[in-house]
């Protein structure tokens, strides 16, 4: 290829630093978190057939690559600062790269927040972004900190984007209108950012849901001892989702992955504020179970006898 | 595959932290730059076929992808922190995860360092490691610092790298020793972290040679607004290289490219300190010309004759 189209990537990566606090460096990107700040990093790569699908319009998959490190941002009640991306491409293709450049920047100043720097080469399609984000010391929310007792929550909804993925699989089917709505939550996942701020000094853990729900919870209850009880009826649902078969509901709901939703934890006396929390944030919060002494993670029916847990967590090297 | 693979992973990754200013995390790792620090960040993707080859041992690929990144936080008189691995594997290789984890880490705890997060995934096999570091606010080395009438350096050696792939290209020919000594060079290259932080108040701009001498050089020369003059008999080379043609010598010296030694500027009256600053950190540093007013990268000879500049700098998306 031509140097004419390198520049390309320069053409759609460049933009004037605005910040303060933040500076291009030449070979780094210089930051300063406020004083009292630690600074909150977040790493993730996405690969094709992995973590999206060919078929993915470019700007989706620009929103979708930030938005999966701006969840882990708001699992850690972090303010997103800045990020760096390393993007591998076949060729550089002006289309993708303008859709992509689109989305990404589309995401990233609905949160105020700058590409400081990265990497591009020529490889097979990898995209690896980079972080940042600054919270007060000692006032992360982690995965460590749930206690008997306290109520769990999930925001929003979860499994429609794996109920895409079934579609996509050829396992489900929907008209059009609901698969476009699954489809675009699978393909541009809304980071809960504003909830992780919400949440700070109140939430006593969280997560985000990226590989199905009750995996990510195992996380929490294994870094907090502690274990659960989840009603599985009670995992808030969308309306499309509502309509399939309670097999796949509790499939795509439980086990479902991509969400992007954040499950929390919160002592039942700040249940109020919780609430409040959600509105202030614009997204819901449901309860949906509580956290037990012990280490069993047990799923109830509406009626409470107990559900068989046949869902294990996504694992990318399971197949 | 199975979850055992998975775990495996996490076998050759997870160890504990140690500084008290890190932590990791649980959806991020927490860091705390010291008061009065900026946190200075590059992200640096490594690719086979573009930033090594298929034969390079785990060990030695481990090394250099935390090196290119120590190598640029060296380049901004960074003190190097933590850092974040993102790696997509087509399987879960024992073989390789267990070299890869030891010479990755070897290299880390050489520098002090700690893997605070990152991400593993399936998927052709790609290195994302973004690095971190601390540099006083206001204190980082630039490549906007040049002045006319300073003085031109370089660390180390260059041009080993290069004719190493020549030879792997089979283009040039080595005996056994010679070719494992320029190999080395090439798959196991030494970050000049100690040089950067002795140049700190010294030296008026750096960069990182990854691309080419005179390409890295052509970026401090435009982001300073400078021109320069590069005598290119005076850059120095090992003793295999010197034992090559003219031409050769030429080509890896100027335009070899992952040489990860540090091309930098300093006053004129500061040259014994750049001496003793190079001393302190165990490497040389070798005049090789001085910045000029204007624009253009001269080349000159050992008699003050101009040599054509015919090298371009390395680019990803052109071949």
């Amino acid at each position: 290829m031509s140097l004419g189209e390198f520049d390309l990537i320069g053409k759609y990566f460049t933009r004037a630093v605005q910040r303060a606090t933040l500076g291009i460096g030449d070979d780094c990107a210089l930051l300063a978190p406020a004083p009292g700040m630690q600074l909150a990093v977040s790493s993730d790569m996405l690969v094709e057939g992995r973590h999206f699908l060919s078929t993915v319009a470019p700007e989706r998959l620009g929103h979708k690559a930030l938005a999966v490190n701006l969840s882990d941002l708001a699992a850690c009640g972090a303010q997103p600062l800045a990020f760096t991306l390393a993007l591998a491409l076949p060729r550089a293709d002006e289309v993708f790269l303008e859709g992509f450049a689109r989305g990404l920047f589309a995401l990233a100043d609905a949160h105020g927040i700058e590409l400081v720097g990265g990497d591009t080469t020529q490889g097979p399609l990898n995209i690896c972004i980079t972080a940042m984000g600054e919270v007060p010391s000692a006032g992360a929310l982690l995965r460590s900190g749930a206690r008997p007792g306290d109520d769990l929550y999930v925001s929003g909804t979860v499994g429609d984007a794996r109920l895409a993925l079934e579609v996509f699989r050829g396992t489900a089917s929907l008209d059009a209108a609901p698969f476009e709505a699954v489809r675009a939550a699978m393909e541009q996942p809304q980071p809960r950012v504003a909830l992780g701020l919400a949440l700070r000094g109140l939430a006593t853990s969280a997560i985000d849901v990226s590989d199905g729900l009750l995996g990510d919870l195992g996380h929490v209850l294994r870094r907090s001892g502690v274990g659960a009880s989840v009603e599985v009826d009670a995992v808030p649902r969308s309306a499309v989702l509502a309509a399939q078969t309670p097999a796949l509901q509790r499939e795509c709901t439980l086990a479902g992955g991509d969400d992007y939703e954040l499950v929390f934890s919160a002592a039942p006396r700040d249940a109020k504020r919780v609430q409040a929390a959600a509105r202030s944030a614009g997204v819901s919060a449901t309860r949906i179970g509580r956290i037990d002494a012990g280490t069993a993670l047990r799923l109830v029916d509406r009626d409470g006898r107990p559900v068989e847990n046949r869902f294990g967590s996504f694992d990318h090297f399971r197949t």
